[in-house]
Order: C-alpha cells, then structure tokens, then sequence
C-alpha cells in the first residue's frame, strides 16, 4: 500500500515533508542555463535541459532527509513535450534515489478518460500487448468537482498499491468563493467533499490506519485545518501553503494526530529558492539548509518525535 | 476575439459541433496499428505514430465540414512523451487546416502555477529571451473548483484573444454528488458556478455578444441546459454528452439561442469509432458520413440555419 511507504518515509527520516518541485528558470543558477542554452539554445530543450540538471542536483542534496517530492506538471508542460520529457526523467531519478513521488497534476475527468489519466500517472499504459509505465509517480493529485466517476478510476489504482490527494480546501485566498460556500444541510462544500473522501478511502486503509484516498488541505487556514483532522480520521493530509504562502509552523500542527502522523507538508519556493533568499551561491547547500531547518521546525511543534 | 473565431467558424461550415479527439488504440484501423508497430515496436512512439496517423485521417476527413477539435489530453499522456508529441502535432495540423482547437485539459491550479498551464495551452514561453507557443490552441478547457485565483490567469490570456471553457454541470451519471448540492441561497452549486463564470466573461465579450469565457454543459442534462442558456446570455457552452453517452438532437436544443448560436456540440465516439459500428472499412470515409449526418440532425432541430 503506498500510503505505508509514504508514511514509512516520513518515519524513517522523521520529517514530514516534501520539496515541491515547482522549477521556473528564474529560481534556477545562471551556471546551469547559462550551459544548457549554450547546448540547445533558446528552445524547449534548453530550458528542460537547466531544469532537470537543477532538478537532480535538488535530489542529490535532499534525498536522504526529506521523504518525498513533488513535481509539479504545469512547471513542465510549460516547455512543451522537452519539459514533460524533463519531468519523466525527474520522476525516475527521484525513485532510483529512494524518494515518494507525488505527481501534482490535479488531473480530473469521467470514465474512460478518467481512467486514461489514471494508467499515465499511476498505472500502466497497454501498447500492443506491452505493458509500459507513462510518468513512474507513487501518488497524484485529483480535484473531485465532477463526483465519484472522476475518482474511481485513480481509486482502482490504489487498489494496486498507489495513492491520491484530493483537493478538499485549497491553500489560495479565493479557495473560499465555493468551497466554504454552505449546502443546504449547514455543511461546507469542502466539509461534503471532504467527507466524500474518507468515505473513498474506507476500503483503502493501510497499516497505520490511514488511507490511500488522501486531502489537500491548505496551511492557510488553520482552523479548518485542525477540525477536518478530527473529522477525517484516515485521511492522510498533504498540507500547501507553508513558507512562501505564509503558512507557519504554528499553523500546520493542527494536520496531524497524536502520533506526528497524518500529514505531508509541502514546500517549493522556499526549498527551491533558498539560495537566493539566503545569498548562497550552493544552491544544493542551501536547499538542504532549507530542508533541515523547516524538518527541525516542524518537529519542534510534534514534539520532537514521528510515529 | 478567440469567441469570435470560433463562432465564424460555425457558421461558415453551418455546423455547431466539435470533433472529440479522444484517441484509444482500439478504435484504431488494423492497418495503421501495424504499420506503426512494425516502424516502432510495442512502445510508445508506436502508440504515437499510430495516433497521429489516426488524427491526421480524421482532420483530413473533416476540416472542410467540422469547424473545430477537441483533442483530450489524457489519452495523449497515456503514452507519455511521444503520446504528448502526438497531441502537439495533432494540433498543429489541425490549426493548418483551419480548424479551431479546443484543449481538453480541465487544468487547474493557483496564481503562477495556473499562469504556467495558461501559457502552456493558450499563451506563449519565455526561454532566454524567445517566445514560444508549448501547444497551440485556441482555447481550454479549465475546473473552478480553486475560484478565482485559478481562473484569473487564463482569463488573461482570453484578453490576448484566446478562450476558455470552465466546467459547470458535467455529463456524467454522478455529476450531481457536489454539483447539484443546494447552497443556502438556495442556488445549486453549478448555477453558483455558472453565476460567477457569466460575471469573469463579463469584459470579453465580443461581436455576436458571446465572451471568451464559456461554460461546459452536458447534454444528458437538458432541463439543467435549457435552465442555463436563459441565466447565462453571453456564455457560449460546449457541450459534451451528445451520441455515446446517450444525449440526442432534442436534447440540446435548448443550449442555443434563437440565431442557432451560443453552443458547439462534441462528439468523440460517434464520430471515432463510426468505421466500427457502420462496418465501413473507410474509417474517414465513415468519420466524415457520421459528421454529416450529426450536422443534419442538430440543423434540423435548429430550423436549418445557423447565424
């Protein structure tokens, strides 16, 4: 069940966070685009190039601390199929390094289609009898707008083993305009979403009692945040918003349970940029500095301890 | 005005519908499934190859007859990086051949992420300097589930003359979990959807007093169409639904206005798999049959002329 290997990971590294890897040219060092435009030029295999190279030396430098990362596809396909070729690779190297890949793709549709998106992120696509894997992810994000037909199909791949996160209250200022609107039974619409999604998960549940079936739930809104974990006892929470967003340590606490468990904690800016906030010329260094500081951050509000 | 394009489009061919480019190997013709396998193996770039072999036929087929495409983006991903090759190229030989192409995409996300995937489909890149196009439409289709941040920077790029289409009652069985949850005004949650997307249309209107910020509404909802075309007068709306899914002529009527405007109906099985179901082993000869046949049967309830 890949919720036990995510939760396995964070246990091990005692760090229940992810890099989000969120890579625009304007974060990444001039060394690196200043080679890789000198190999391709001004085209979509030069930028690719300078963000899978900015992408692997970021998982060389925090594999063995942080358990996961998560790519996020616009920053791809932004470049066109070169960019979706670098987020392949991205994926890949990430795996060979030990680490849990969260797909952010936010992927939502009906049916077969539905269940297309599910095989190229999850599962396995079928080629004239050959069974090939599309994008290696452990785990996607899905937005539930369009109700179970959307969602079925990402859960007959949990069944096999992978994971999701659904968006249930997003980390943006307007994430109210319909998500805190009220339904006529006096509950949010991310209450009723989120209570959809516990439901999904019940015949999903691994090891520590939480299910393949996770939420997006955003460090922006704190108390939302702490009552959905009372509301969504095996639902796993992977928490945006913190740092860059303004979400704080204080902020996040209310995400997990007893245990330290229960929640992932994304990052990307303040990982990816951390260099230039700080002034280093290592961006490496200063990633794994960002990483370690936000790692003691959050434990020091658990209590010092995970799992 | 991308609107604008669309809806001459329309009426230059007398012809409000949109061929659904949702390509499963299965629908394929043995002979190009061989060909294609016998050049590139059982992989990806035979699955590819196949595709656009496949799409190249239909457009060829259509283009003088159908104004627009509507390739879905899942089951180009499904064969990863060729499988996204095959959906550029797809669209640029669309684009060649004057028809207008709608991105299946229903992307959706926050601030510079949702930026990133407005340009991928509708705007262009900037890499050191040059500014390239990721993939070529016209339009996408886009989820509001995020509100207003994730919206806003594809409304930007409908002010540069492209168009969106924002999902509000969906075709499926189960649309209605969240989407016909009552608020308590009393108001669904598709026409609080719908509300908000005639108000971010409200600057974009153009010639024939339709915006670039259209509406996805499902055929297999006619009351719910007819309710919507009333509320929403400078909303055009595509309109899934139709054919395979069990939508007929009758029941999308009511998504047009008085002029026959205001609508583009989308087939994708009918008009992919007509070789299959008619026996004709002239796959683009039975696309394009079909295609003609569809036009007829929506003029026909549109009282024969569009515009």
């Amino acid at each position: 069940m890949s919720i036990d290997l995510l939760l396995q990971n964070i246990i091990e590294k005692q760090n229940p966070s992810v890099a989000g890897l969120d890579p625009q040219l304007s974060y990444i060092p001039e060394p690196i685009l200043n080679a890789s435009q000198k190999k391709y030029g001004a085209s979509f295999e030069g930028a690719a190039d300078a963000i899978l190279t900015y992408n692997k030396g970021l998982i060389d430098a925090l594999c063995d601390i942080v358990p996961a990362v998560k790519p996020q596809s616009a920053f791809y396909e932004l470049y066109g199929c070169p960019g979706e070729t670098a987020l392949h690779e991205t994926m890949c190297y990430a795996k060979e390094k030990g680490m849990y890949v969260i797909a952010d793709v936010k992927r939502n549709d009906i049916g077969n289609t539905a269940a297309a998106y599910a095989k190229a992120y999850l599962g396995e696509t079928d080629v004239f009898g050959a069974k090939l894997r599309a994008y290696p992810a452990d785990c996607a994000t899905v937005n539930a707008y369009l109700g179970s037909d959307g969602i079925t199909p990402f859960l007959a791949e949990c069944e096999k083993g992978r994971m999701i996160f659904v968006l249930v209250k997003t980390s943006n200022p307007s994430s109210g305009e319909f998500q805190d609107r009220i339904l006529d039974d006096g509950k949010t619409l991310f209450e009723t979403v989120a209570q959809q999604v516990e439901a999904w998960g019940e015949p999903l549940r691994g090891t520590y009692g939480y299910s393949a079936c996770g939420a997006v739930v955003g460090a922006t809104y704190p108390e939302e945040l702490c009552a959905l974990r009372k509301k969504m006892p095996h639902t796993c929470f992977l928490v945006p918003g913190y740092g860059a967003q303004g979400g704080g340590a204080k902020d996040i606490v209310g995400a997990f349970d007893e245990n330290g468990l229960g929640a992932i904690i994304n990052s990307s800016r303040g990982i990816l940029c951390a260099w230039q906030k700080t002034g280093n010329p290592d961006y490496q260094d200063a990633a794994r500095k960002e990483a370690l500081r936000m790692k003691e951050e959050i434990l020091s509000v658990l209590g010092g301890k995970i799992g």
